[in-house]
């Protein structure tokens, strides 16, 4: 254990804190320096105490009559993220929604430094999209341990997922990020964020039907 | 409010649901007929009591010693989800990610069909991917009025996504389901579904950097 305190939030609290950092880069576009904690509620459409509560667990005190200083918000939210550090990962399956998150620039401002992909397709090996050269999925677990990565994204057909995850595990990733639509199991210790859109979609399927009975 | 009783459920017994769903789709392959709740718990890591809770909502009852029928609990979730009717959508932004949407062919099973896409890009507007075609955006609202089109998907960027949503608005759509990574305004009658990758991204680096700190 280092000196470093360990800040921990709830999830949901976490899971709400890009929006701010979404919401304060692009006031710093627009100039601003300091913001009230009614305007993030207005702007998020949160409410006034629950911005209070989110920021809390930074650390950062508004000053009182004027607000949060931005840059200070910003840092603070990015750090607590640990967004202000890049970790490097690998990127396993190059279709569609692999295309998808290496064409999103914005992952590099959010801490993730996609170094390679990898996919078994031998036409797509040696070439590159969006400037990450992609190799055979073969080399994973050896490139894994060599280059020490730390996060391994999942964007594999579901058939594949699980066998991608091992070989992840294998070469030693600490957190996996998986959009496969299926349950993979890995060991305890290993951090694993399931991104499954079908969720989303069953809220919004299941409130609409709701709606249609009404 | 039709004969039919609603039937309401907590949102993170909803969006637990489809991994149910996929669970069961996966087993039929299999020919599996019946399938215990320990059964289920162990394939998808949940606990038992949480299986038999969220399985409550659709009404299913299990059978002593022998568990559920397969069919009958397939069914009952497709229902429970509306996932047995198809419901008619646009996506609007046909870049990577809408590709990736696009491309998905298991949104159909999700009761979601994609009729049309559109984008503002003159090169790609006439064209077809995934075998659905590509329409400007300035026909936006006048098409969902018309087809009585209920679900808007927005896979803009972010500077665009507002402008998308109050089109979609203006059509009549119902519901939006948004991947565009900025909050969007929209009147309190429409169902919003906000689907941000980087908060889940954001709950597994900021447990990176805890684990990096033992």
């Amino acid at each position: 254990m280092s000196e470093k305190e360990i800040i921990t939030a709830p999830i949901p609290t976490i899971r709400r804190l890009p929006r701010y950092i979404h919401l304060l880069t692009r006031l710093k576009r627009d100039n601003v320096e300091v913001l009230s904690t009614t305007r993030i509620a207005e702007e998020l459409g949160f409410e006034a105490i629950q911005v209070r509560k989110d920021i809390a667990v930074t650390g950062i005190v508004g000053k009182p009559k004027k607000g949060y200083d931005l840059d200070e918000l910003l840092n603070a939210l990015r750090h607590f993220l640990n967004w202000d550090n890049n970790t490097d990962a690998f990127l396993v399956g190059v279709g569609a929604l692999g295309k998808a998150i290496l064409g999103y620039s914005n992952f590099k401002s959010y801490g993730l430094n996609v170094l390679a992909a990898f996919d078994s397709d031998i036409n797509k090996i040696g070439t590159k999209y969006n400037g990450v050269e992609i190799f055979p999925v073969d080399k994973l677990d050896d490139l894994i341990q060599r280059l020490r990565v730390h996060i391994g994204v999942i964007t594999v057909p579901a058939s594949e997922a699980q066998f991608v995850a091992d070989l992840m595990v294998k070469g030693g990733v600490k957190a996996i990020w998986n959009f496969a639509p299926r349950a993979i199991k890995v060991p305890s210790e290993i951090i694993l964020e399931n991104v499954h859109l079908s969720q989303s979609l069953a809220v919004l399927t299941h409130k609409l039907s709701q709606m249609n009975d009404e």
